[in-house]
């Protein structure tokens, strides 16, 4: 039995600190384990008392009769540490410690954090910090939350963890009001050990789990977490996360646009992506759309019946559907004569959806049969129930309806719940269908449970083990495939490309010289007019420096060199290292990046590049590694992508050569391994196909 | 008096079709009036039954014993014709037909909506298909909503205006759940008569009403509802509006991008934002935002604190409000001594914001100056409350503290409510201080707030009376300014811009040419390369058709005809009407256009142009008229507005003219009038400062 499982399940529990008085927060854990009907051991330790909760009561850990199972300790932090401490040396296998004021406090904490971590030895902890852990399956209680107040606490499909205590509450009672179930929920805390992935890992087994909620501030092993989510995905168990921190994206600044254009919180975006994970935006979400997965029940399709007897309340739901892109048809012929024939109503109008039944439609059997008529129809993949004021007075008819009618499809069944009834919602959700109070909440539950219809299978698949052709990037730290001459810190541009050259990514024509008299005579060789740009490692952004000049003529490339010197001196007080002649080289300009992430490791951006790609900001993001099938959705899924797929009559970019570029600069990041600070190639020029690409500027930073 | 004054206070109300059944809707309106309290006199009219609730019942109008101020007619469709004609002979001012089964049904119904208009002669009508109106100040109510079941509805500042009555019976009762107060709530169904703005236009004046929550489907008479929103402005009423129809947008066909990019829920944008009202982009802020413009409060700034016990909750409300651009700095050196003082807690961290006082500050004292030391500091501008799960064991002491430190200054106090604890909730709510279950609802209500507190006193001033300078694009209805010799149809390019010319826009010098053999003729008044162009009226895209070629040398002008004219018959089977050679003019390229939206008239759109400007969508709206700082304040929304202004070191763009180009182009649509279908600029270069702008295509479309 390993750590988790011993907290989950353990035969007996030492309390260090209860209390007798069940009002207090240290009094709280005994009661709440009794309440809810804890058949184990329950080892009461307090040398002020001399029975808790009718309990004999222990003066200190070492006068126990026995080993427990867990510590749950309740104690202040600096005697937390001790009966830390003591827990190990009585050999107990895992401790929650609830105790605030560790590493979340500052300086003082993190040393009290660190003496905590070396009491505990080779004892596993949960905390500290933490509010504890919940096991509705078995209705183990080790938590000192004030929702287990609560009367009814209903077993469910759905685990929480949470690196917060009040989220776990909040979830908790949340749901529970709303009538929906639970099977374990986690609160992680400072995760001295124990953390949030860890138990993403162990719950991909829970038999009890269907779905993972988790609610999370930030990762401390981003790897474990990616292998935790791949097995949840595996074993069909979706994980959904609240991430805080957006606010922080674009906060930190970076040498070259890869990382103000990447901002942490969309390489979190990335990553769950890539690892199957769906990111909850509202709060709301991380309840409504598990409770939904839950169910278990197949979204196929985009066209959704809207069932309602009052008419504002259905175009709410319909109109925010809508704006998401699922479709809400009228009725097809088949599926409307039955309505009629079943509502003898000749108010009820069929050319449109929702479907309006007034009030006379709200008659038991009428109502479910209606709902198993949508539910059967070709013409819908799911059905909203939505209840109106008038539920009020019949608080269990639409449940009553709607339970009745879900043996019959396995298309999803919701309900909108219009006025303020709380104990309808309650009654619809037990009855198996998610009932939500916000019309925004059914576009995100349904795009949620559309990718899970439609990839339930691919999900399954060891999506870790790679796809055909090996992805490129890999090489998780060192840098052991770096070549041996590389130079160190910034690159200039010409050096950059020379070092994305030997990837295999192609650049413009061009000549170094060094003054405005060599810049004379090396213009000779071109025939057209070329662009002049300054050299320079130290000036990242050449164009505010006006170190950039286009369209120069090649008989007036000595005057511009002259020009620019003056320029960039005035402007920066930076004497150039030279000037680049380039061929003027045309198509669409791309942006390529790689950066590296402080938590998640590197990254690879690419999105539409030229000097105007922070102002659009049209880019796309992943962790690397990536193969072709993730560079190819990365660009489709660019709002420029036309552009390189023949918009408007114009001819197609050579995409395949900007795959083969891309594909080359990730594996490049990949052997350069941590030597790569950053490195990124704009503007890229996309030619016509079958001319490739030309890198036409680059920046590089290695260590 | 006036119809609207007596719906809302009526002295007495004939209640057609009551029914004794106080469980059926229509015996709902009359146990509603009782239960609440109504004074006047009640005239149940009902050939079927003797009395209805205690009161004496009247067999048909004819035989009422006086004339009734309000009829409420709750009797079925074909009924409530006769029912109102009887009403009107008897000479009643006003009368409210609840049934549905009019327009909104199909033609049958609309026929049947005319009959009931003709039935009403002189009487004023609401509705049908409305659930009624309630006077929550006077507590006269003439609805059947089941709403109004509850047994304590209070009276407050908040008045609903709704296009739905289903909408009005969950705002009532969300909202009455809540703590919330109302003045009034009126359902105005299909708007035979009375329509949304009338009712707008009347609270604008009622001195019990503070702000305007407005649910709307769409607008019969935009120049009405301009005017009633302005009204309520200039009396410092805020209007909020909840609109529905979003996924309409975009499903329209145009001839020239600006029908395609404006999109009819963005015309409702700019309509909002013209005359100064809120749109609530959720159903759930269409409470929110009103309940706290309703308690008066001034936010002044930024700078929010969030005073929590619990840490995770603090920190969904501040990652929240980091996204829309609210600061959460920690307190100053000064606060955070004042709040050590009080707390003497040794685990109180004041180097952050979510401010945590942790469990040990949730003392009613302590509480309460802890919230009076955050209004009185410098350093903040709002305070939010976060109330925990603790909050479950004392659901006073939030509120309590709450509404004893309210008095101490007048920056807005909110609270947010992690638990679910509706009880909690209505008593903060009652307390004074707008409470919220969800972490994304402080973003948008404190934005409307800031915009309140901004622009209250801009606001107040008669915004429809223009500002300095005549506003561009008056002119409303008929072509009284139109020229006399202006063509019909779809104007060519060239014709086009001669009409964009005579309104003062320059155009990119150019020759008009028939064949090839001309071409080659007037290629040599150009020195440099061209750019050739397809001239027909019967192409709009041109470039699509192949009928565009950049960077044409006059030397092979000859040439490039003869392959373009073969490119265009092969693409469209169109015949050319000629070609134009144009000066490659250079600089920022935009689009202007014109349309007109079938609902709310003549919208001006303006963005960034050239060949992608429907793939970025960077554009901005506003109905015309237009004075020169709505021009500028569109401009500067633009996400290209950068590129105009100097981006990176280039030279700034001639913005003044590009101003007078797009003031000269609503000028045009204002002297057009009705005659102007549509028009647009595509692209108007904009050149460097003092070099103008440059009309280098046109589309116009005339009646």
């Amino acid at each position: 039995m390993d750590a988790i499982d011993t907290l989950l399940h353990p035969r007996s529990i030492a309390v260090i600190g209860a209390s007798a008085d069940a009002t207090k927060t240290a009094g709280r854990p005994i009661a709440y384990l009794q309440k809810h009907g804890y058949a184990g051991t329950i080892y009461p330790v307090n040398p002020r008392a001399g029975q808790v909760a009718g309990l004999a009561c222990y003066p200190d850990i070492e006068s126990l009769p026995g080993v427990p199972d867990v510590g749950l300790v309740l104690v202040a932090p600096d005697r937390a540490i001790e009966a830390v401490g003591a827990l190990s040396r009585r050999g107990t296998p895992a401790a929650i410690v609830l105790a605030s004021g560790f590493s979340e406090t500052g300086e003082t904490g993190a040393r009290r954090q660190q003496a905590l971590k070396e009491a505990a030895g080779g004892m596993r902890l949960l905390g500290p910090n933490t509010i504890g852990l919940v096991n509705l399956t078995d209705r183990i209680m080790l938590c000192a939350s004030g929702a287990l107040e609560m009367e009814s606490l209903q077993g469910g499909g759905i685990a929480v963890v949470s690196q917060s205590g009040g989220i776990l509450g909040s979830l908790l009672s949340r749901a529970a009001a709303a009538g929906l179930g639970f099977s374990k929920l986690v609160s992680t805390g400072n995760e001295v050990d124990l953390e949030a992935a860890d138990f993403v890992e162990h719950l991909a087994d829970d038999p009890a789990t269907r779905v993972i909620a988790l609610y999370m501030e930030g990762l401390r092993n981003p790897e474990k977490f990616r292998h935790a989510a791949l097995k949840a995905a595996r074993a069909g168990k979706p994980v959904v996360v609240y991430k805080v921190g957006r606010s922080e994206s674009g906060a930190r600044s970076a040498a070259s646009h890869t990382g103000a254009l990447a901002g942490e919180d969309r390489v979190y975006d990335a990553l769950f992506r890539q690892v199957g994970a769906i990111r909850a935006q509202s709060f709301a979400d991380l309840i409504d759309i598990p409770a939904a997965l839950a169910t278990g029940r197949r979204l196929r399709g985009k066209r959704i019946a809207i069932l309602t007897s009052t008419g504002g309340a259905g175009t709410l739901v319909a109109d925010s559907l809508g704006v998401a892109g699922f479709e809400t048809p009228p009725p097809g012929p088949r599926t409307a004569a039955r309505l009629r024939d079943l509502q003898k109503n000749d108010q009820i109008v069929l050319d449109r959806n929702p479907i309006d039944v007034t009030l006379a439609g709200l008659q038991p059997d009428l109502l479910r049969s209606t709902i198993a008529t949508l539910l059967d129809s070709p013409d819908y993949d799911a059905v909203i129930t939505v209840v109106g004021s008038s539920a009020l007075a019949q608080p269990t008819l639409a449940a009553g309806a709607i339970a009745a009618s879900l043996d019959q499809s396995d298309k999803p069944v919701l309900a909108y719940v219009s006025p303020y009834a709380p104990t309808v919602l309650a009654n619809v959700n037990r009855a198996g269908a998610p009932a939500f109070t916000a019309p925004e909440s059914f576009a995100p539950v349904l795009s949620a449970m559309l990718v899970r219809g439609a990839s339930a299978d691919a999900a399954a698949a060891p999506a870790d083990a790679g796809t055909a052709g090996s992805p490129a990037g890999t090489t998780p730290g060192g840098a052991s495939g770096a070549p041996a001459d590389l130079p160190s810190g910034s690159l200039n541009e010409a050096q950059a490309r020379a070092l994305f050259a030997r990837y295999g990514i192609p650049s413009v024509s061009e000549r170094t010289v060094a003054d405005a008299a060599q810049g004379r005579r090396e213009a000779q060789a071109f025939d057209r007019p070329v662009v002049l740009k300054v050299l320079s490692s130290r000036i990242t952004h050449k164009t505010e420096a006006g170190g950039v000049a286009v369209g120069v003529a090649p008989q007036a490339v000595g005057e511009a060199i002259e020009a620019m010197a003056a320029r960039v001196r005035e402007r920066t007080g930076i004497e150039p290292e030279g000037y680049l002649l380039q061929e003027m080289a045309s198509g669409v300009e791309m942006i390529v990046g790689v950066h590296r992430d402080p938590q998640l490791g590197p990254t690879l951006l690419l999105g539409l590049g030229g000097v105007t790609a922070e102002l659009f900001q049209d880019t796309a993001l992943s962790l690397l590694p990536v193969d072709r099938a993730t560079v190819r959705d990365m660009l489709r899924s660019l709002k420029s992508w036309p552009l390189l797929d023949g918009y408007r009559g114009r001819p197609k970019a050579d995409v395949r050569a900007l795959e083969d570029a891309v594909l080359n600069f990730a594996a490049m990041a990949g052997q350069l391994g941590d030597r790569l600070v950053e490195a990124e190639i704009n503007p890229l020029f996309v030619q016509e196909e079958g001319r490739g690409v030309r890198a036409a500027d680059g920046v590089a930073i290695l260590k």
